[in-house]
């Protein structure tokens, strides 16, 4: 069912910094940073041959990132997304097998502009896990 | 500098539910587990189209990923792997750019057969990266 990992995100405390230190001293392809106000982010896309790491920072008062960085001041991962074919057929197949999908189980459009649904850490090894539809 | 994503690493503290659970629930291919004795591990590899995640149990008294799943009973994203041409060149141009390199700073064989090196998560926005020379 899970294809590609589309992306694994940083949640970081200071997002410039976090960009110069990947473009810079990681040698990255770096993005500009790009506002999400739907979302509650800044997001800066570092491009691997292979995949993506979003840099997360929070954006507005109710940014959905503030809390985890209330308790990792350092930062930290803060998921990782797999890509699906029928987002509605995955999440009717992980309900069935008695996984918790956040919110109300219907898919939101993403940062990407495609249908995500984000599955519980409880149920995944503590693992936030964003699945979204390609 | 970095190129491909490797993998991404998840302990988790109950090895075959979460080798079940990416087979079953998520659809994924999931390999054996594999006793890693060097490295106090034991590793299922999941193959996914353009990357690897990589599920962590402890295998014997001093495994390096007890500490993290006794402060994260539940499991979480351990590290991720970011592959490098020349770890030695790599390794000189973090400590330059002042990001510390962990134990010895001499690349150690890593569960690949191949040379890898740890970098201090304080340094990285609160995330554990390996490097692991291709």
């Amino acid at each position: 069912m899970i294809g590609r990992l589309n992306h694994v995100a940083i949640a970081v405390p200071d997002l410039e910094a976090a960009a110069a230190q990947y473009r810079m001293t990681l040698g990255a392809e770096v993005g500009p940073p790009q506002d999400e106000p739907d979302h509650g982010v800044t997001v800066v896309f570092i491009t691997l041959p292979n995949t993506k790491v979003e840099l997360l920072y929070p954006l507005g008062e109710s940014s959905p990132i503030q809390g985890f960085l209330d308790k990792n001041p350092s930062g930290g991962i803060h998921h990782m997304c797999f890509e699906v074919d029928d987002i509605l057929a995955a999440r009717d197949r992980l309900k069935a097998e008695g996984a918790r999908v956040l919110g109300t189980g219907e898919p939101k459009i993403g940062a990407h502009g495609k249908p995500v649904l984000f599955l519980h850490p409880k149920d995944f090894n503590g693992c936030l896990i964003e699945l979204e539809q390609v």
